[in-house]
């Protein structure tokens, strides 16, 4: 039993480890109490100064407050890593996760926000409500395709940046990859034929940025197959994702899709991919599997087909292309900069300044390392 | 200029302080993301057996989140401090400054929270959608009569504590300040007779607890005079009150309460208070001018009309009657020992213990140091 050197994490082991934790984050002071002084100028009555102040010139709070750094993140348990829609309670420890990351990455306060309801306009009437305090709003796990009201409306009506975090963060990570992983097979990246796996936030805003950065063969599968104009059961947010996808016009299932494609994207449990359909790609194909926890398929399955590059959302394999690798940076520069929204722009920036971090991509290394320092800031720096 | 060893704050001095500090809490991890496994347990793919946990067991979220020792502290901006209705932004540096007593006095993790509206509906359907993430609810510097419903809807409807500050920890702190100072003029705490400037959320919530705790005479004042039953002003809330206060029937003016009364307790600017008032109440007079950051009467005034016993809000005067003496421990033990409510038994408990921390009252000691260590933890036992 030698080589039993760490004992593998259990549901009950890690059960226990959130009980003895308790928050994955806490707030601490910023200043002392001790001193007398600081109480009549932090609380009353000096705060009422800052108070008047900020009454009447309400735009200052983002220096003397702090909303100078935070960020809430907001969730409706709708639709939660891969276990779908499990509510408020469920989607807690997540939130309290991002939290973490968002401190620890970033040095942001982040706080999580889970909402006991569902209804779109409920939750864009309590994030309008709650903006005064934050500096940014991410978005995370709300279900398609109210994922997209919530954020269009938000955005429009706040002058603070909101982020769909499964939409955006993947994207842009996912774009930062691809840039990489096209020079590593030898293909010209624009000239790429991609499948995306999975026409939910992730997949539409995926795709949109794909586009964006210059890729123009984009087909998007869902669970009843390629999202093509000609289907009849495709509600408005689908109808447009055919009509900005699907050069060709293909009709038909996933394996249709992958006939000849350069890249599949998996985001989704609309489709597995098996070792058969790797082998109908392109050659030198680039599969990222980023189904959580479990990969739509294993990677040592998707190379013995003849993938050349593949990639995971998990840590324990070669390039983990997780958006953890994007928010953390993209609210720390809409932060520092006060930028008022996250623009296109901003997320093509993004993606090609976290791919540059990878001077030499190599099969197994298309994507810097999550706790990698200059992530951070070098996103942050694309926001602008 | 030996003698000008501090130099005071201004408000420019004030706002510059704000503008270095930013947050006065921040958020930081509990756990160290350097160790890569802890990636894993705490944020994906580990958070996913706590987030199917919590779905199907959400009670166990007050053990396994940060729910456990988590507070929201919110406001609508409709009533803060002395200044008034100053809106949301007006409100979050003061909220933020509850939320660095909340950490730095009692640890707990408490988040300011300001919102964009007015409407008692909205806010309560606010609230109850963002509990689930909190093991508490601080509501603050909402306007009565607004504030009683919101309480009132939010108590029955959570099953976490919810709170009014500006009611409860003001009724407990006076009711504490007043036990002691009962002892210093050497009169029986039950036969005082008490006058209360102010029929608002301070006002009215004092009247409750001193009447809970064996003060029978009380009588409040509004701006337009005694809330007596013959008024035909008077809304349903204060209808209410007057029912419960001024069992001699009386009516008429501040002038005409303060007659022979032993105690007056200034609550809110419906009354300023003049030497000439106070020579007319009782003997060894109870004064709390407790209006902020301007005192109805400064204390050297009443002492030279006769008061035998002053406190204020203030710092800089002996005496500080200041709710900050209690909330931190009010939700410091409803935390730790899972109160789904503060109850009035639980109000006048912490009373009791806050003024029996104070063994020997004098006339300039009748309340603790709000930074005496022992003040949190003797409150937090009386909340069970």
């Amino acid at each position: 039993m030698a080589q039993a050197k760490k004992r593998p994490d259990t549901e009950a082991s890690i059960l226990k480890l959130y009980r003895q934790t308790g928050g994955k984050i806490k707030t601490v002071p910023t200043v002392s109490l001790k001193d007398r002084a600081n109480f009549a100028r932090f609380y009353t009555p000096g705060v009422g100064v800052v108070a008047s102040h900020l009454a009447k010139k309400k735009e200052d709070a983002r220096t003397l407050s702090w909303k100078k750094n935070s960020v809430a993140i907001v969730s409706d348990g709708s639709a939660v890593l891969g276990l779908g829609n499990i509510g408020p309670y469920g989607a807690l420890p997540v939130m309290e996760g991002k939290a973490l990351l968002f401190s620890a990455l970033a040095g942001i306060d982040a706080v999580p926000l889970v909402l006991d309801t569902q209804d779109p306009e409920e939750i864009i009437r309590i994030v309008r409500a709650l903006a005064p305090g934050f500096g940014g709003i991410n978005l995370e796990d709300i279900a398609a395709p109210q994922c997209f009201a919530i954020e269009q409306a938000l955005t429009k009506e706040l002058n603070i940046p909101v982020m769909h975090d499964d939409q955006h963060g993947t994207a842009i990570v996912v774009t930062a990859a691809l840039l990489n992983a096209a020079k590593v097979v030898r293909k010209k990246y624009t000239a790429l034929k991609v499948v995306i796996i999975g026409a939910g936030a992730a997949g539409s805003a995926t795709a949109d940025l794909l586009l964006a950065s210059g890729i123009k063969n984009i087909v998007v599968v869902d669970r009843q197959g390629i999202v093509a104009s000609v289907r009849e059961d495709l509600g408005e947010h689908k109808r447009a994702l055919a009509e900005r996808t699907n050069p060709e016009q293909k009709f038909g299932d996933l394996s249709i899709a992958l006939l000849g494609a350069d890249v599949v994207i998996g985001l989704s449990g609309a489709g597995r991919l098996t070792e058969a359909l790797i082998e109908t790609m392109a050659e030198r194909a680039i599969v990222f599997a980023l189904a959580n926890p479990v990969p739509e398929i294993m990677p040592e399955l998707a190379l013995r087909a003849g993938a050349m590059v593949v990639g995971t959302g998990r840590s324990d394999f070669p390039n983990q292309i997780n958006n953890a690798l994007v928010f953390p940076g993209v609210f720390r520069g809409a932060l520092d900069r006060r930028v008022g929204a996250i623009t296109v722009a901003m997320k093509v920036r993004a993606a090609k300044a976290l791919a540059g971090l990878v001077t030499k991509p190599t099969a197994t290394k298309i994507i810097p390392d999550i706790l990698d320092k200059k992530v951070v800031p070098t996103i942050a720096r694309a926001i602008r």
